[in-house]
């Protein structure tokens, strides 16, 4: 595990995967496509794949190449799925690893669940009260005991009454031993892609880049609402629920995403060059230099230089692999972990007027250090942009925010933040302007609850965050 | 894993162990007494200890010893349970190790089974049909489902129902965050007994050595459909169902436990002792020597020498590592593998007619082997005494007989068995030997089923092997 | 192991880092400076401590982040050195991991080296002759049986003894219980920087981003035929032979130092800008856009931009998470394995004519796919621009040259190789451009041997390169 | 690592074996020896084999099933050596472990090596002098050393120049990549034998259950003084060294040896029925019953038994499982420690007075706590015999004698022994029944050092057990 608490950032969930193709080696093809979507979860992963007329699955803690260090499963079948996972330290277990199999009256089905429910307790107390016995705490046991628990006639019946039980955020890829199946909550928060192989088969990835790492050609996008089922006969869609207002997750194009994938019809890379653009708009400070905190603040930096005609440069430079801190929890010790992972370049930075883009603070002690270490190295002064607007509210769809009592934007305003980092000036995004940059999808589109508090469904108080949430006031 | 396919014995499936003490080291006293009941699996282990109000689970591949590699759990509660498995290759999985833990809507359960249920597949079909979604292949968890879908008032009444409905042999240690519990089947199949520690707290185990391991007093074996429920206010005991005619498992006496065990009433030593003074009685050979096949026979062994005026030695030396063969499947290196298992002490065998005594054969090939062996050596006869009747029939209690085809009994006469063995005389004990060497134990308590086809329950056609063995003829 | 064999690099042999504090946690400033060396080396590393009286080494296979994955040791002693390393394949061996600490007559002394030696051969077969048993295949041996043979009165005295005796490439820490030493061969062809802690003690490492990683302020570059010592008494320094014609390895600013560091005077970052501006100089292609492969050749890049005025862009996304491909050795499944690790932003270079930007083509293979790739997805033309010159010569200083065979400018001209690999374009620094790129550097001061054949020193014939090298023909 | 530090014994330090086969495959059957061996060593292991022209070893800390958990190395060449290893904790160190395989001026040679050299500082002083940068503190990298600096024309010659320059125990396997070699001292201290496979081929090993395990035929011991060589011309032996006093260590009769190997003549089991024996006639204990101290004690308790006409039985059953403990260093955890390891058989040792056997006595601890469980279990009386005297002496020829300080027989008489232990008649055999026991070897070629500082060699001060020795007062 490499999970670096320094890294000031929120965290996406989950990736899921899955393949159909009577020609490819399965495995192979899905651990790939894992690979791809490894920046959607670093702490456990895995695949299930058909072996003769059952069910496997292959898990483990740590990335998909520590995962299969010892070589992917044989080619097995024709049918896989997978699934990457970030998740919270207290559930870091085992036993919470996907994709989840089981054993139903109508055989195995297995399961991998990008995205978090809402009415989770309520389900699990009915649940619970009708006697299933759970052996993990993650939602995708809730799903799985629903579709069991069905009386419709078919497996795919069962899967979209289950679908139709279920709320909040999820994009799901199902599979039996004879097909695979894909299917995305009515809001889509979460984003979910179907591709074609060159040789007739069948792709659904939660980004486009997957389906690039595997040769895939981009077919569209899973509609919020739709299920689809690929057999070898081919692929059906069906629109199991009323698309509700469509809510894609801002913070996808903002930092969860790779640069390299489209989503819902957005140019990731686009969106962020644009946001660049629409904090100049915002700002017009006079600087000599762009740089950002690498990687994913880089887009939106380049996007900010080339519109104002200020030039870009690397200030920062990141250390690639990864590493163990061994530090003691002092002040001095913290920024010797962060001196660890990021090096100023004296010269790009000595007497510069910087604008520092990052895509987001979370806690604000990490951009405080880098903001002396640019100090120490003679910048003139430190601009800094967000291409976030301020997080104050919790997220139910899917991000972690168990350190929603750190966020700092829910505590103070600005200028106290501007204070507490120690930049000269601070700037984050407008909501408009973040709008804008996506411009391939309408402002209304979009869930920015965790900036505005405006949720797209029913405030989920039967959570234990949300019940804290509502404690503490959600107005 | 080192299972040694060259050890021609059948294989137990479990051994359970419970302990409730507010003063001890629950994970240490855990390992200790899981660690004394090794000998009753080796494929995989764990124990579940209550951390705060929750039970987690600490579970492996391998030996006990393996498992906790890193270290036991920190002291974490009061109560805790374990297991140690044996499992058919098969269904050698990572998902089946016990202890299980489930949530159910009273609460967190976890489960240790020694045995093996009869009704699974009609249990697992009802529960298939009312929306179990099954996650392993075991029978726990056909336990712990009927458990979670009880409509009874308590937890305990809800094991106690459960446990009336699974049909077969099975001695259980449940647990919650508040109690140890303990249960056996009507008929007493497999083993388990209560000790108390000095400090007051109570231990459950499948054999008594493992009561001694801990430093815990023998109190009393539980009975044949007894339930026990231990908490800080003391013992409490029910018999949740009608006592059945008792059928103790005569292999555990034979093979399968501890010598310095007492089950039942029946110390384990002095049976094997018995064994062979009957052994005696019945072939009263003339021989120069007895010795036994290590380590098993030696009880036996040393039983016929001293009833018979024979000298015993140690004619066979035992390679007490646990190594890999790594042999190719041919019958030069299958003696070679042999080999560096066991070794002639030439000085002893040279020039004598030997007794070997063996504590049963199920195919026979290694027996075969070692007569050679004795015979390269200068033995002048060797002369096969087995503490076994033959196994002909399978048993669906517990023990593995996936390799029924092969058991030799099944498909030769004795004296076809000594012609493939290649030894001058062969004799098997007795029925009516070996009930007189279970010298405490009513001759018709015990379950000679695998010898003798009387099967103390309704045949178990609804099983895999019960369905085969009907198929195949049960008279 | 995650070496990448799609990614076409030469690689570097080493880094080296050594500490001497009275104050500090040795062991975790050791760590943390071969963190920041890591990129010099990825195959084993390692450190050696003092234990009391004792050295002692602590080394394995793989990232730093692996060797020590269970902690680093206990704080022992003030002086620490540490070693990365790449190692051609046939050489992987775990006995060749550094540091190499022995016992002499005069104590134990441990050493690691960064570097390579021209007259191994002649040195180990005298020291062969003299009856030395070798246990390794490194460089590093011949050096501390140097050490051990010699007849000076003092450890320092023996150690530069021995390094008047070697030639090549070499910069070197060693340690005995009671100081730290650094030594860097007369032509210092390989860098060594010497820091200060704030704490007061020293630090000697390859680069000075080593520095930066644990807090100490950069004094000096050591000097070539420079010998430094380091105990409690401060630092000595000793010009242990005449310095020869500086002859700094120029692929450090090409590729393998890290941009954040600053060598014999001469930032890399900024060198690496101005090759870009050298190279826009020299071609003025007409083009859109301005993309690099990433990481390595981006600098360059955002140089050729700045200077040309043409946009920077990222074209091409790494995938920053290290994974086996698992490739079967065929043209499509090499396709795959570079989809698996880059892709392309379709909406940046679609229609565009683009200028990329690499570093260096070894091969030249993974340019040809990368060419490819950019046409699928719309590229309108694609110039290459290479910031080194063609390497047609072997390396004797210190960098695997064991793909000579395969390196593409040895055996084809430029146009050959655009032709090859397909653009439309290409480009390769002039050695005069690259000479001008290293401002700070006197152009005589630099080897460019592997571009222009001139060996700073005699041609290392008795290595076996060296003599395949004689046989093939040096002019 | 499973070293078990409740279990009270002096350990032998190494077991070696040699193999020389065109037909077979060469990485398997020296697994097979090595395994038979392992038994003299269970903290490290390895081999050495040849690969295409080069020697290579394959080496790891644990069992020998441990170190090649991964399988054996592929079939490569026709000659292999071997070690098992045991060593004292401080010098638990992974660059200890052998074989040791070194580059000469001569070409690769390895070395396996079993013994101990009284000679040591004064040769390490010596090369150390000459400049011999050593990397490990073995004694057989002193060997390695003496042959590389040999100035004889072979390397055989080479091999015994070097016997001749170490004084002490040694049974050495060297192997070239043409030939196996092998060498012991001119006072025989440790065992050698020869053996032959029946492909011709032939074998070394420490003992000659290693034979029996590959299959091979005893051909005789290696003399004292003697070395031989095996090429594809067969088999040659030299008498490098006038044949000194025999002086085969008791110790690998009483205790170290497997009881199925015969060494120098004398068959292990019959020396240990023979103690018993002598035993009886020197005790004339009148009791019940004769256990044994499990496994060690048993043959000698066997003899016992039958020459006293008591009867024998199983007392104390041994868990043949390898655990940890994770024992809390007080008395109480302490004795449940021994308790994991060891039960009583109530139902035997209830109401009996008892002759328990035991091989020897350490520190007497673990003694005193099994009298105490005898006790417990109802034992009338306990007598105790030890088949070997009482060592008062330290071993200078191979025995770990690391705890000599903790030697109870060093500080107390036999009674205050008794009285320690608990038991109510102790005795140890006597120097002269011990050399009865050993009837095929003459009494004057047994070491009997350790009992009666009756040291063979030159008392070897310039060791640093030596130096404590002397200064303690060596009579």
């Amino acid at each position: 595990m490499f999970y670096d608490p320094i890294w000031d950032k929120q965290h996406e969930e989950c990736g899921v995967f899955g393949i159909f193709d009577v020609t490819l080696d399965i495995p192979r093809y899905t651990y790939w496509g894992l690979f791809a979507l490894q920046h959607r979860g670093q702490e456990s992963g895995g695949m299930a794949l058909v072996d003769g007329e059952n069910i496997k699955t292959f898990r483990g803690m740590g990335l998909i190449s520590n995962v299969f260090a010892e070589g992917v499963p044989e080619n097995t079948g024709h049918i896989g799925i997978g699934h990457v996972r970030y998740s919270t330290t207290g559930a870091n277990n085992p036993q919470n690893i996907q994709p989840l199999a089981v054993y139903t009256s109508m055989g195995q089905v297995a399961l991998a669940h990008n995205g978090n429910l809402t009415n989770t307790r309520r389900l699990r107390e009915e649940l619970d009260r009708s006697g299933t016995a759970f052996q993990t705490t993650m939602d995708s046991e809730i799903i799985v005991n629903l579709i069991a628990r069905s009386r419709k006639a078919t497996i795919e019946e069962r899967m979209m009454e289950s679908m139709l039980r279920i709320e909040g955020a999820y994009s799901l890829v199902f599979m039996t031993k004879d097909a695979l199946y894909g299917g995305r909550d009515p809001h889509g928060f979460r984003p979910l892609c179907l591709g074609r192989m060159p040789s007739g088969g069948w792709v659904l990835a939660s980004e486009t880049c997957a389906l690039d790492a595997v040769g895939a050609t981009f077919v569209r996008d899973i509609q919020p609402g739709e299920f689809v089922k690929i057999t070898k006969c081919g692929i059906t869609s069906t629109r199991y629920a009323i698309m509700k207002k469509k809510q894609v997750c801002s913070f996808e194009y903002i930092y969860f995403a790779r640069p390299d994938s489209i989503i819902d019809g957005q140019d990731v890379y686009q969106a962020r060059l644009n946001m660049g653009a629409e904090m100049w708009r915002e700002t017009k400070y006079d600087a000599d230099l762009v740089i950002s905190v690498p990687d994913s603040g880089t887009t939106a930096a380049i996007g900010y230089a080339t519109a104002s005609g200020i030039p870009f440069n690397h200030g920062l430079i990141k250390n690639r692999y990864m590493g163990r801190t061994f530090i003691k929890p002092d002040q001095k010790q913290r920024e010797l972990a962060v001196r660890m992972k990021l090096n100023v370049v004296r010269s790009v930075v000595r007497g510069r007027r910087i604008v520092m883009v990052d895509d987001s603070i979370v806690r604000g002690t990490t951009s405080g250090i880098i903001c002396n270490m640019l100090r120490e190295a003679g910048a003139q002064a430190v601009y800094m942009c967000v291409s976030a607007p301020p997080v104050k509210y919790p997220c139910f769809y899917g991000i972690d925010t168990s350190v929603r009592k750190e966020l700092i934007a829910a505590r103070m305003d600005v200028e106290a933040i501007r204070r507490h980092i120690g930049v000269d000036k601070l700037h984050f995004i407008s909501q408009a302007g973040l709008c804008r940059a996506m411009s391939h999808i309408p402002a209304d589109d979009t869930c920015l609850a965790c900036f505005n508090n405006h949720y797209p469904t029913a405030i989920p108080v039967t959570t234990e965050e949300g019940e804290k949430y509502a404690l503490e006031g959600n107005e």
